[in-house]
């Protein structure tokens, strides 16, 4: 579909893609500015510089930002343009693999832009689904939530657990398990036992009463 | 250690702890009361009737409970007492190997009585770690912490995945990755990038108002 791509961007993001696009057997080139013909350009920079890299391309290629949060406007003055967000958490210790089973959000304004767009998802390896531009924020709150949410429930959950003079790995197994069982609920909560839930709520307001809004918000989100 | 095993309790607890001492050539017997000379009865019940259940048991052997909440006292009069709690989410779907690679924690107010905990742990293929009494009620917030809340947040991220016309089971490989990488925060926290987070805040109080404290509670968390 594309005869050269470039990336701007050398991040996690872009260093992932760009690998993964060659192991595909596309052409790609990286770095500020697109070479000489490219037909895609890739803007893998942070969010709050998209619109000011985009404005700098020629008009003419096919934009696409990766960005979960960032609305199709900030690719203007380009029309020719798509956004496509892999709802992956990108580490630097591993490769394109990372890509693998995770999926992609993307948007665009006409169908030749979702085509172009689902292209590139399939070609990344990324499990395409369709986001509307108005609902992208939603989307990507979600995805804060459940990825980057994740990592504080584990950040509190150990600073209790050293509190309690436990080893703090010992909360990772049912982390995993958890989501092994299909985010089955077990214990307290799944019992009905609030007394149990107004306990942890008096020791918090004793030995860490910063997490006692975040107990209560989490308790009263999961009763629901 | 011990002769013979008395278990109370037939809930998910209850029945996988009984395959594994079996597994491991224990003699267990199971039902409300103990069988004659148990030299140890495991309490497998729901908290709130730990302590009545304690009361009807002749006094002479050892008594425990596997409940995380639950302090040593809910078990008078006995005096020879532990308590071991499986730091894991049991499932009926799965059988005592659900054990392995879990953790145990542990209270007893003597040598012995940590002694005979540490046993019962090992046999049942828990790593055990100690949690005074006095710290186990943190120690349980903790639990709930990593292990119902990720439930929570699985939901909450599900059901604004499907407002945002997205599929829902497109959060797990991000959730799944986010342990598998230890817990290392990416996107728009990691990167300072509060005016997303903003963003998300202002579309929730549309969308999801209800959530709004709950993001504001985990984003205050996470910055800390």
């Amino acid at each position: 579909m594309f005869d050269s791509i470039h990336l701007v961007g050398e991040g996690r993001a872009g260093t992932v893609l760009a690998t993964r696009l060659r192991e595909r057997g596309q052409r790609v080139t990286v770095g500020r500015h697109p070479a000489d013909r490219a037909d895609l350009v890739i803007l893998a920079v942070p969010d709050r510089v998209i619109g000011e890299v985009a404005r700098r391309i020629e008009s003419g290629a096919w934009i696409c930002h990766v960005s979960g949060a960032t609305l199709l406007a900030e690719l203007d003055p380009h029309r020719r343009r798509f956004s496509l967000h892999p709802l992956q958490t990108l580490t630097t210790g591993r490769g394109a693999e990372q890509l693998d089973g995770a999926w992609g959000a993307l948007s665009g304004e006409t169908d030749d832009a979702l085509d172009h767009a689902r292209w590139l998802a399939e070609t990344l390896g990324l499990r395409p689904f369709e986001v509307a531009d108005a609902d992208r924020t939603l989307y990507h709150a979600a995805a804060v939530i459940g990825g980057n949410f994740l990592v504080t429930l584990h950040q509190v959950a150990t600073r209790l657990l050293i509190q309690a003079g436990a080893p703090p790995e010992a909360i990772v197994p049912l982390m995993t398990r958890t989501i092994e069982n299909g985010f089955d609920l077990t214990g307290p909560i799944a019992r009905g036992d609030w007394s149990t839930m107004e306990a942890h709520i008096e020791t918090l307001q004793h030995r860490a009463p910063d997490l006692v809004p975040l107990y209560r918000a989490l308790a009263e989100a999961t009763r629901r």
